[in-house]
């Protein structure tokens, strides 16, 4: 059903709308339109039908869009209308933020193990379960069969790892490492790099200067 | 100098690039080509000369470019050749990995104040420096005139915190908190969701079936 490539800033909408449209669903609210999306999400009303557009037509014209049926559609494209395992590498500071974040398990994502090689970290138990030393790495995924994986251990070990997850038959990388990762196709890597993030603000800001 | 608009995936690519000569630099490289910064950085060596090609011609045909120089030349452009006091708002798990997350200070980020409003954060120290009541905001801001903070609250907290900012003087936000910010020009906003990163991911391995 995909014809033509949906640009990637799109998807990330859809993951927004969809994350709205729960909560007007929680909310008990049974109606929307583009414009109260576009609103909510930082988007405009345009923009919000031109991304449903892709995957053809939602809205009743004066109607709106009927949130149930908008979320299970959406829901169904982000592929979050399953359940997911993924798995932590890396049980630092920032490890074990994502091993607990909420928001994770609020859209169908179970941690199934979190893993560091410091023997300090290892048997200390988060939420019940224990960090896991990476040696263990092939047995979990053996057993749990994770799709996904959050890195975030030191940028020089990071490509080490996503070698072992890619043996591990783990299809997507969400990597925090500072470093750029090579994996084989299919595997997918998505890099959330924080000082990157930090210095486009910083560009921005001194190139108001010059403007 | 701006003479059109930079696209943001150039700027973002333009701070790997900065980062991998900076460590160049420090392992004693003098010279590089645009391969092997491609190489490096997931890029491709015509990417990295029409990256560069939008503020100038650095390199030399032949030779390459100079390590020295084009980390000076890019940390001008992104704002990192000066120090940048940040705030970080939020002292939970992830306020805390990112107040003592080391690759900031490398580039020249100083933490001048992390803040909460639970009392049993406030006074807990980081580092040797308390952890700060909200309340305390605006002095901090008058103190240290920070121009970039980081939103580490919970979604329904984030757009009051937002306000506080921009009233303080704050030009530049990294958001982390899973909501849209509303400010107001020139105050930026860039957005750091970590669901959204990973259903990008989902939707990725579920169109995969469809192709």
């Amino acid at each position: 059903m995909k014809y033509f490539r949906i640009p990637d800033v799109t998807i990330m909408r859809l993951s927004m709308y969809s994350r709205y449209l729960d909560r007007l669903q929680k909310a008990g609210v049974t109606v929307t339109s583009s414009q109260d999306i576009a609103d909510n999400t930082g988007s405009t009303s345009a923009q919000v039908r031109k991304d449903l557009a892709y995957f053809g037509g939602f809205g009743v014209r004066g109607v709106g869009y009927t949130v149930k049926s908008l979320y299970e559609i959406l829901s169904g494209i982000l592929g979050v209308d399953r359940d997911w395992n993924l798995i932590v590498i890396g049980a630092g500071r920032l490890g074990m933020a994502l091993s607990l974040y909420q928001g994770f398990n609020r859209r169908g994502f179970t941690n199934v193990g979190i893993f560091d090689v410091d023997p300090r970290k290892v048997g200390r138990k988060i939420q019940g379960r224990p960090i896991l030393h990476t040696d263990r790495l092939e047995a979990v995924c053996e057993e749990h069969s994770p799709d996904i994986a959050l890195i975030t251990v030191p940028a020089e070990a990071a490509q080490g790892v996503a070698d072992r997850l890619v043996g591990c038959g783990v299809r997507s990388i969400l990597n925090f490492a500072p470093t750029v990762l090579q994996v084989p196709p299919p595997v997918r890597v998505r890099n959330v790099d924080f000082t990157v993030n930090l210095e486009f603000l910083t560009y921005s800001m001194v190139s108001d200067f010059l403007e």
